[in-house]
């Protein structure tokens, strides 16, 4: 095998987790080899794309060190030896975790249970990305650390908050990264930046050790290069943490999906203008579905008019806020380090509001948790554009629709994947979203993968360069 | 069988819901006789007690003939022909659900997940009980429907805030009685009246129709003259419901329990009187204690340093008041029935705080459940007084810690069960709480019942007469 000719660095970096992990054990690229081409990949590529803000070079040799010995020694990981980006608001011991933060530079004592799972799988840590001020917003412009670029467009948003690490995915600068959602924090950049993306059940993977936003709607999001990806990442990192209140014993059957993809009931949305989903995104999404008639099986318009997005969004971002005063509060007194202004303004809003406007807000939660059990009696998915509109300038407004579409999958607890579905007519790529009831996730990915498979979309290769 | 000679009805009144199916079983007793005979004791006792605030009469001759009949029929349902109290925050179809408040006068539509479960069972509903005003206190001094007062002793409280429940059950004016428990109100008032009372783990059964308190705190509670009586009802109204966003799928299993009792570990606190627990109450404690050796198996001191009993009640405090001031925003507007100072004062103290004093109080509700996942994995069973204290005088001052021992176990969501342990210097009852880790609702019941044998108490008698 060793006699094959070596794979060349770019293919390196557009294959997927899982054609990595086949070249791995059958010899035909090693750890330090995957760790050198990253490396370089990164050093030549991000101080013009911003994904990585945290990054050390050092570190991922000597991971790959250890890799390289545990493959000689044949006893690796689920994962041993695949280069993974976290983003900056999960906890790596021995590194600070600034969250998007200007204060926050000392490093934590202990790893997050992310981490610590990877960790254990053999997976090479890359470093930590880039996103939004603590998490709040979906654009990851930092006042302090510099805005991600988009891979497919220098001076057009990443989306956010997890908009460093879908652009170190798409730009081949990490082979998976691991985020946050909790409103649509990972599925938003996912869209953008035409990588795969799953939001889990909510407590299905821990959240120990993950700066919270508001711990009702936090979720470990996944980023990949293909719906396997994520199947595999799912597997290393869900289960049961004592230690995580949040943690539920597993639910998701890690056995082989009982549906039939072609007898599906699929809702769809009756009105996507409606909802200020632009023009561009619906004739993608209805070019994609009209490939898709045997992937999803029956289509049926759900009913969708007893549900104000915008309002619940409004809600789900109320309990983000109030949480982040108390997450924060150390971060706003400071004088020394400031928050922007922005943040400021941001939190002040929450700052404003009471406890009842609290109780009232989380009672959005156990509508939408209704709402969507109900659905789920009707239907088996639910599928919908991620967003309502593509990447736009850094530079320009920001649209406030951004999380219209992601954010009820996070109210409800239910998991969602991202995959993306073609192009809109600027060239920028646009994520095609299914929604299931709690734990569906692996049935999701499956379809996910049916589908992925029909559209033949493969937006990334473009970005890799 | 008919034959034989009829039942007192002081003994039809002083008997368990099994002894009475029983009965009613073997024929020695018909519905229309129970109907009988509790509609005379409510209408000769309760004048003096005050435990029920609407009570028909009509209502519960009409349930009689039907159940009548189905006995003659020969098909019946798990409670027919057993008569039952409501706490008047529980929906019947065209009763109003007043929950102790002076405006709310009109009928509702629909019966409560509870009401129709009860109806589905056969069960005789005998009329609504006396609370606190909107369910927060535990006194059951109600400024608009007046006081309830304990069946051992007139001018005594009942507790609260499911006191008309727990004094209806204690005097003989109902089976078994359907109360709310959010921080205590069905545990605190079992242990002053001498009842045995469970506190289901969250989402075990739903509390669909039952006016919320705080959707995260509260549980539907019951109240009887036996532990069996207890069971019974947990099988009956257990069970997923859809329409109840915080109703979970059964976990708990309804088979045989796996412990040994005589292998138990069970948890103690370490220092019941810097709790603020009466000294007459913590020599009935532990005069019960070393009768139960057998029973309790291992005794070990739990570590509870790191826990503030009383500030971790605020926290629950404030979830309530903040999500009455939603929920009795019209009774609070209202000029015509205003509520009382009092029930103003406390929803004023919530009016004073913020959104991000919520979440910090909600963070609170995380640790309860981490510590309590910790504490059972060292014991099975904690046990420790019900209440720090005995019924005290209506016109005398309220203790602050009614709730301080009940309340952690509502904050973690966790299942507790109330048994009368003895009898204090003054002649009133005190009661045993057992806290065990959820969905060990039933191992706990099984632990309740070899205690109960053991303690041979029966303080539920002297108070019927």
């Amino acid at each position: 095998m060793n006699s094959m000719p070596p794979i060349a660095d770019l293919d390196l970096r557009r294959a997927s987790l899982c054609q990595l992990l086949h070249w791995l054990a059958v010899g035909r690229v090693q750890p330090r080899v995957l760790a050198d081409v990253y490396q370089q990949a990164i050093e030549r590529i991000d101080p013009g794309l911003h994904a990585y803000v945290d990054q050390r070079s050092g570190l991922l040799q000597d991971q790959a060190e250890l890799a390289d010995r545990r493959r000689r020694d044949g006893v690796i990981g689920r994962l041993d030896g695949i280069p993974i980006a976290l983003k900056d608001n999960f906890d790596i011991a021995g590194w600070p975790t600034r969250a998007g933060l200007p204060g926050r530079g000392r490093p934590v004592q202990e790893d997050s249970h992310v981490v610590a799972r990877l960790r254990a799988s053999g997976a090479m840590l890359l470093g930590k990305t880039n996103m939004d001020e603590g998490a709040l917003g979906a654009v990851t412009d930092n006042p302090h650390f510099g805005a991600t670029h988009n891979p497919y467009r220098h001076g057009y948003t990443a989306g956010g908050s997890s908009g460093g690490a879908a652009a170190a995915v798409a730009a081949g600068l990490a082979v998976a990264a691991v985020g946050s959602d909790s409103l649509g924090s990972i599925r938003i950049p996912a869209s953008y930046c035409g990588v795969y993306a799953l939001k889990p059940t909510h407590g299905e993977i821990s959240t120990r050790g993950m700066l919270p936003a508001a711990r009702r709607l936090d979720a470990v999001g996944l980023l990949a290069r293909s719906v396997d990806d994520l199947t595999v990442l799912l597997q290393v990192l869900a289960g049961y943490d004592a230690d995580d209140a949040r943690s539920r014993r597993r639910r998701v059957a890690f056995a082989l999906p009982d549906w039939e993809p072609g007898n599906l009931r699929t809702g769809l949305l009756p009105d996507l203008a409606a909802l200020g989903v632009q023009p561009e995104v619906i004739e993608v999404f209805e070019t994609a579905l009209a490939k898709l008639p045997h992937a999803l099986g029956e289509l049926r318009t759900v009913d969708f008019a007893d549900w104000d997005f915008a309002r619940t969004r409004r809600a789900g971002l109320l309990l983000m806020e109030a949480e982040m005063l108390g997450t924060f509060a150390a971060d706003l007194a400071s004088t020394e380090r400031p928050v922007s202004e922005n943040f400021r303004r941001l939190l002040g809003y929450a700052a404003g509001k009471s406890a009842a406007d609290y109780a009232k807000a989380d009672r959005v939660l156990d509508a939408a948790t209704l709402k969507m059990r109900r659905l789920f009696a009707q239907v088996d998915v639910l599928v919908l554009p991620t967003t309502p509109q593509g990447a736009f300038p850094l530079d320009g407004p920001v649209p406030d629709s951004q999380a219209d579409l992601t954010s009820f999958a996070s109210l409800a607890g239910c998991p969602a994947v991202s995959l993306p579905m073609g192009t809109l007519p600027n060239g920028m790529p646009v994520g095609l979203q299914l929604v299931g009831a709690r734990g569906s996730d692996l049935r999701l990915l499956e379809l996910a993968a049916v589908c992925a498979a029909t559209l033949d979309a493969e937006p990334v290769y473009p970005a890799i360069a």
